[in-house]
């Protein structure tokens, strides 16, 4: 084992009470782990939807400045005035970010179960993972199997765990089938993988017609382009067929929970024996987990009295579960973290070159087929 | 028992393929109970919220057509294309209307439950309430106290088996608290009553001044005008000082809901201990129940991801508590009939009245304080 350094480079987000995000990387001591605990070199890391929202604070992007230097990059935004009141519990402090990665245990306490981590390629969940060297408990590491390399299990948590919290609330909830928005993402393609190995009806809307083939091409049944002209009533006929009356929505605003709910009543009603003033009696439901719009949600209520919509969250899900349940969603992640839960990145980059604005104004996107991936040792180690 | 005759005359609505409604009184056989059966002659139901739906079949009232007579009257109106589609179920039928009813059992089948009801004061729910002589199963009589008249019993079961539903499911669903929205109406009085005597905070948010005092005048401690400047930061008050993370909402249009959100999650976030990228982790719902408002519903996401909005019905609410447990409400309502369940009308209208195209224009508006009962009988019998 190579003897590793007293300190390392961590990526910090601080929104300051007057309204400036700035964003650097900061010198920390790489601490000596305690008898549980275990040090994870951090080989890689992706940057997810939900990392940005710390990571950024709301702040305006399109008017960032950078300064500092290419080894210590720093760059600052201002926080429009309505989302600082939104932030109050986080200003002037000094945040690490990143939720997940994969890395290779480089020191160890002295329990036994932290010894036998020695050496191992683990995945971590947890925040502060944009960093070189994070301590963490042995309990918490999943080891990944021989031959995985960290960077194929570095989303092993947010998307896989989503994608199968999805599937799991579906069954849960009373459902036979589901929707999925922003099909094409990452997180999507496994979603079309589970259903397919699970046989679980999945209906995916997307935004772009070449979208339609990145699905159709991984053996997705069902893929409505929301944007042409006849989605509305391919999206009901797509409903019609598989019976789904429960949807997960990435984009959040715009009129797309409720033209799902609509279709998904019009689907409903196409078998119905008569007539029911308050629509049908199936409940429908839209959860919303994601923010790819951020404008307002609007709707017209046309499908009846029996609805929801609401947000939906996966740390929630999992409390619900308890944690043997959970333990068993992460064992099938590890076991197929190089086929369903594969991830595809389109740049991988440092933690300085993560803080350049020609990169950050690519990922800040959070564009279909545009994901990031930090490699905080690359070129170091 | 004075006798009978043995026609009645009936309101009808009937939506018919090509777009028309037509509303008109027909004249009905009165039936002879079968031995369970009772023959109540309908002294008062009145026109709710609830029973416009069925009524006008989403018909532009604005420019509604009167033909026929007085004693026979006759009234026409469009319905938009976009509004038939959803009313497929019904196009072609002649259809009964209105929910809820009081009045006197005049005949009776030759089972004993049936026969200890003659010349009793009934409340009874069903459908096909607008009518002289309406054929019901005993069981599904409520006796009315004695010295009850029809007219004070008539609203006995949609409003106050909603409002007593709404603190139900509050208490159900883990909340302490709870709004309502349109909180003047009949059915808010009677939730400002319900909960000061069952000790449930109760936040109120009407759309006039005067309503504000309405309220207060009846003991209602919190009330909220949303047309106010000061709307959001009084509601916010209250929902702190209740601790209020439910809501009923009548209007369901524009962005009622999702203020009553935002202000939820800000009041939540008064004493929050530290910053949560999700918001607050208390689940925060919106039940909407009416539809004041058929415009759109728009709501800005600034209320973290745990949250729902949802359609409300009385009618799963009661199969889900249950017959007995139902019952056991229904029974409240009979003895608090006169107090808590009080109803007051703007207007009592005969069946042929209530057709006339100047009384339509009035109560279809539903504003609070215009409500209408109809005494199907009055002058007749």
């Amino acid at each position: 084992m190579a003897s590793i350094p007293s300190t390392g480079l961590q990526l910090r987000s601080l929104v300051k009470k007057e309204g400036t995000l700035e964003l650097s990387l900061v010198t920390v001591d790489v601490p000596e782990p305690k008898p549980e605990e275990v040090i994870v070199r951090v080989d890689a890391s992706p940057i997810n939807p939900s990392d940005q929202g710390l990571l950024f604070g709301s702040a305006d992007l399109t008017k960032a400045k950078a300064s500092g230097t290419a080894a210590s990059p720093v760059v600052t935004a201002t926080v429009p005035p309505a989302a600082l009141k939104m932030l109050a519990g986080r200003l002037d402090q000094s945040m690490p970010v990143g939720n997940e990665a994969a890395g290779v245990v480089v020191r160890a306490g002295t329990s036994p179960a932290a010894q036998a981590l020695l050496g191992k390629t683990v995945a971590i969940v947890g925040g502060g993972m944009y960093t070189q060297y994070r301590c963490i408990k042995a309990v918490q590491c999943l080891v990944l199997p021989p031959g995985t390399t960290p960077a194929e299990g570095a989303s092993w948590f947010v998307n896989p765990m989503t994608a199968l919290g999805m599937v799991a609330t579906m069954r849960a909830e009373g459902h036979k089938a589901l929707v999925h928005t922003a099909a094409a993402s990452n997180l999507g393609q496994m979603l079309v993988k589970i259903c397919l190995k699970d046989g679980v009806p999945l209906v995916n809307i997307v935004r772009k017609a070449e979208h339609v083939t990145v699905l159709k091409d991984i053996g997705a049944a069902y893929v409505c382009n929301s944007t042409a002209p006849s989605f509305m009533d391919e999206l009901t006929e797509a409903l019609a067929a598989t019976g789904a009356t429960i949807a997960f929505d990435a984009v959040g605003g715009g009129k797309l929970a409720g033209q799902i709910l609509t279709a998904m009543e019009a689907a409903i009603n196409r078998t119905a024996k008569e007539y029911s003033r308050y629509g049908s009696t199936t409940h429908k439901q839209v959860y919303i987990y994601g923010g790819l719009d951020r404008g307002p949600t609007e709707f017209t209520r046309t499908f009846g009295q029996y609805w929801g919509i609401g947000g939906w969250l996966l740390t929630p899900f999992l409390q619900k579960i308890g944690f043997e349940a959970a333990q068993k969603l992460r064992e099938r992640v590890a076991s197929e973290i190089k086929t369903t839960f594969a991830s595809t990145y389109t740049k991988k980059v440092t933690l300085a070159e993560a803080l350049k604005l020609e990169e950050i104004a690519v990922y800040s996107r959070q564009a279909t087929g545009e994901k990031y991936l930090i490699e905080p040792n690359r070129g170091l180690s």
